[in-house]
């Protein structure tokens, strides 16, 4: 593996120049245009077959090693958040408005920097590399599975995949056997009463009272239907019934978040709302609209492939710890991959060195330590060596 | 009438020990035995015609007047509470745990005494007097409902009574024109969850939590559904589900009372409750038992007869106020015989004199000025009087 | 009266002619312009004293008669509502979204009828008549108040108004011996959470969640702390609290109206809205701010003289019944007027001939029967020389 | 290890009748006599030294074995439920309302079977075995704590021991790394409000609608305050506001019980719910009482051990599946030991052959398949010689 790392060593510089690149120019999910035009470029320049707009904006390199062996497929999201930067770095954003607040340049320049040295690797390699540079990851149905469905697993054997955190400390690792990240799935209850004069109640149904009612009476699904060792997260986020200060609501509306860590419970949670939603309008006498709209699910390791990726990790320069972790309740669409193909997905810390508070993920003063690019590259690349080795 | 009010004064003595006598031998709703043979022996002593056990343990008796004229029913009810006594008065109940704390020892000395001045005067009288002595006042469903069924009504062509009010200025009347008590109703819920262990709420359906939605959802009743201009109470007053610190109770049970100024309300409370029960129920996919239970209805009087005996009040000795009020939460069964016959219920004041704060009815101290039975006797004998006169 | 009968029969047409012009010409409360000017100029035109801008854009006109005696003052308001007219009626409103839905152009009017006739019959009247032209009822503060300290009372004896009613029948007047508006205040609480990501409310204060609370809360000081023989209304009718579907909120805005018959009971309710947000802020130990602002008080007749009013309705042609009845929950600003000088307001009936479930107050399609315009201008003007007559 | 399994295969009839002797005589937790008088017989029999009245009805015995070496110890608790029993075994409960539905007389019986065989090896024991015989598992506080305070783990090294499952099949073991078991606490409420007559709720602060409120807002603190991660549980099992249907109640008092998995999460909950009861009352201006009773801390494995005790058991006959599996949210006062002295506690499956659906524990039909007794045995007996012979 010596090679490999004096290789990415060499090319760390053009990773740092890439992220940076990528920082300045960030795009929202969906929208993303020059982002992939950038990535298509630099595969195409290394000689790749490429495949742009697959499912939309995402793309795809293919790189084929000298002798057979399996296909490994590493991913990397590319889209932006909706966040206005206030960093003051010197290659901040220069979109308004619009901010890789999460990391994602770096997930993209780590694997374009992969991608070069795998490629100066081509006639040592036992088995082909498939890179998925996927759009809107942020932004549910996400970018990962219209890719799916257009193809971009074909012929993959495995994936693997990392996520830089920002408030994990440089040079440590935390993956999770099974479930790594929740579902995350998004509802809309519109409760349907009948407006009148704020004098006279008894001529109408009080919708706000009875959606107010509905918010309190959720509460209870997490706390007494939902088996208490299932996490689950049911969160009321928004409560739309503006209006004048004498005059009953006809409607009301609310929207809210659901996490699970299973199938089991995503359904169950789902049903319960229903339950929920249907007793306190009939109480009143009401009517509802409800709609459960189903965002990523749980993001799932395959036990043997992430229990390889980090005995892999185990001695890669620049990896001093590696920790087993308990889920995070924040969604993550690589999940449909590990749906379709078996592999893995871990955390690569990213913590900024000498910053003892970090900021979070989705935060304006969002920054992670380049360094860990460097990390992930050689963590990704060793794992997809060894895999071709081994397989 | 100078002669009703001097042979009034002449038998005062009389009515207060007649009070005195039945104060100290109070005896519980249906539980009357000796109080309606004293009674009966009371107006056999004066020649009356009296019927005993009827509806019940009431006593009816019939003065006829030597002219024809009409039939003027008078109502004083004789039961007692199952109130310890704490007055410390030379004639405190010697039955412990019940007491005449509602004044209807008054009630009953008063009509004794006005029967004994009227059949003195039954050679001018132009009409008849039936003298209703009625149990039960105090427990639903009451001793006038019986009483009626029983016959005691038959022939009358108008019915008079008044309750003393320990809290009322001696020498005030107070009256409605319509209405003067609400009516009284009580229901009783069953939650019916599962039970099981305090550890695994999810295996249940928590009745606990169903009740305790349930009575913060009656509220919603009152302060949204009620017309606000109606007055209405939903007390919860009773919540049953006792049990070990750690086993969730299968079920669990709730009782109240309803009060109501009119019909309509009544009846849309007794549909609301259940409208609430079965949504709340639902939501939790629990089951319930819902019993309402009609109480005594409103007590309406008739208009004309209340202004025609308030009239009448205005210049008897010993009353020196009559005031319109707003009506009572309390129930009262004399509503009853307002439904069938014409006739008016008033408040007699019965403060006692030099106590600036007086203990409420259904108070173990309470306590009435026993100069208002006399007021109340020569109010009532002159209402009769002139309600011959003038029909 | 026969000569002031007859004299307004025969302005009835003016009467008419007036109210269809200032129909077709509304103006929103505070931004009344052309209205007070074609007010002040028939007024002028009669030759009456004018005062202009009075406490705003209020008009107040004076009549003297030609031997000494009361000051009567009536009054009529003449605003109109930010409501889009359905009506179709050949006179229907220019302005779009402007409309007289609530029939002060009728009060106008009436009033201005009136005022020619009072006018014509000078040499006979026994006291002089203040003719208050109000703007701004519908909008709180309203105008009857800045009027007041503008001296619109100034020297006036007692005041007579009336209210048209598109739901009570055409000759029916309904008046009320006290209370017969109520207070109309309105309330504005801000729970301050502390917002976060919908998957993690650990780390947040759900101000959704205790706003949805204290709405629920809310609902027993109705149901539980006031007298339930003392109407009161508290409404929440706007709920702000919209967001994105996944970021728990910062804060929640509530806003509500608060109906009542008593000031002690409207202080009482201010209050209790204070410690139900208290406390139920600080089970989540979040923070709050609460602003109460008092609107119209509770219209409280004088009862001498509403019911000389109604005494002297009695054989006016075209009444042919006077109902007493319960307040409606509704503000008006005249109780301003009641709270200076002894005075009576009523409503007198205008339901469209013919129309069997005619539109309330506010609708767009909102009509009133003109025949009501010459009777209730005939019984303001019977009261008023009646009032000259006697006083 | 073959010698241990022969013995124990030996004694087998024998542990089956002293399980199905205290089966038939079983004893309330604190109220045991009989029980712990023939565990010590059984032991002085075999010659051990014992202690009785450890920390109340506990029962220590001593076997030194011939060689130097670490002191094991094991743990069996012996006391019953307050249960009737519905078996209709042959050995069926004779004390009424008592029952072992819990698997303490397998736990008894499989020890002292144990405690035989060791007894016979002697010889051979490069260490010292205390037999723990604990009293009053089922009921808070506990035997564990005092007799730890009595000394039972004095000279102790290592402690093991397991527990009976009657729904987890034969010849499974299921353990945990760490956390096995939640703490269990009790908490009590009691809302003190102002009692008062049912129709006039606005003179009295009622308790009732309070404590149902509480109960209601208690639910956010597991659906809001607490990690979704962590699991927990808050169950109100007792509401306790019984009364008449028309009077409202003073107090109310409910009384529920806390699971958690750290004592992180035990505090947080502990003064979270004081805070929704401050809140809750405050808004009422009621006041209140609260009390929590901390009862067990969480079962916590030692990992060393539990991994060393599940490594023995791997070739134990009888056993053919080992599973990690999640906590469980009942407590165990076990985890006392655990807090002392390393160790390890672990559940062998007892689910009675040929019964698919088995009973639960704490079931009046609760049943065991008694081989369990056996593999029992000799999974504790192996990882008690293999102790001594590896450290």
């Amino acid at each position: 593996m010596e090679a490999l790392y004096s290789k990415l060593d060499a090319v760390y510089d053009e990773i740092v120049e890439i992220r940076r690149h990528l920082h300045q120019n960030p795009e929202l999910s969906f929208e993303e245009v020059e982002t992939p035009k950038y990535i298509a470029a630099f595969h195409e320049k290394l000689g790749h077959k490429v495949r742009t707009n697959v499912g939309g904006n995402g793309v795809v390199a293919y790189l084929e090693g000298a002798h057979d062996g399996p296909t490994v497929a590493l991913r990397a999201d590319f889209d932006a958040l909706p966040i206005h930067e206030e960093t003051n770095l010197e290659f901040q954003s220069v979109n308004p408005g619009v901010m890789h607040a999460c990391g994602h340049d770096g997930h993209t320049a780590t694997l374009l920097g992969l991608a070069k040295v795998l490629n100066q690797m081509q006639d040592e390699l036992k088995g082909n590399v498939v890179f998925i540079h996927q759009h809107a990851e942020e932004l549910p149905p996400g970018g990962a599975k219209p890719m799916i469905d257009d193809g971009c697993l074909e012929g993959v054997d495995v994936i693997f995949g990392t996520h830089l955190q920002s408030q994990t400390p440089l040079g440590e690792l935390n993956y999770a056997k099974k479930e790594l990240q929740a579902s995350s799935d998004a509802f809309e209850i519109t409760v349907k009463g009948r407006g009148g004069h704020g004098a006279a109640p008894h001529n109408t149904k009080d919708s706000i009272l009875i959606a107010s009612q509905l918010v309190v009476n959720l509460q209870q699904i997490v706390s007494r239907r939902i088996d208490p060792l299932d996490p689950a997260v049911i969160s009321v986020c928004s409560f739309d019934a503006k209006g004048p200060y004498n005059v009953i609501q006809d409607t009301a509306e609310i929207k809210g978040t659901v996490r699970a860590l299973s199938e089991e419970v995503r359904t169950q949670i789902e049903e319960e709302i229903e339950q929920v939603v249907k007793g306190t309008v009939m109480l009143s006498g009401a009517d509802y609209d409800y709609d459960f709209q189903r965002g990523y699910p749980v993001t799932i390791n395959h036990e043997e492939q992430v229990e390889f990726a980090m005995d892999c990790a185990k001695d890669v320069p620049g990896v001093n710890e590696i920790k087993e972790v308990s889920p995070i309740m924040g969604g993550e669409d690589y999940s449909y991959y590990l749906q379709k193909v078996k592999g893995a997905y871990f955390f690569t810390g990213a913590q900024p060195e000498g910053v003892d508070d970090p900021y979070p993920h989705h935060h304006p003063k969002f920054d992670i330590d380049e360094k860990a690019l460097l990390t992930a590259a050689k963590v990704l690349g060793k794992t997809t060596l060894e895999y071709m080795e081994q397989n």
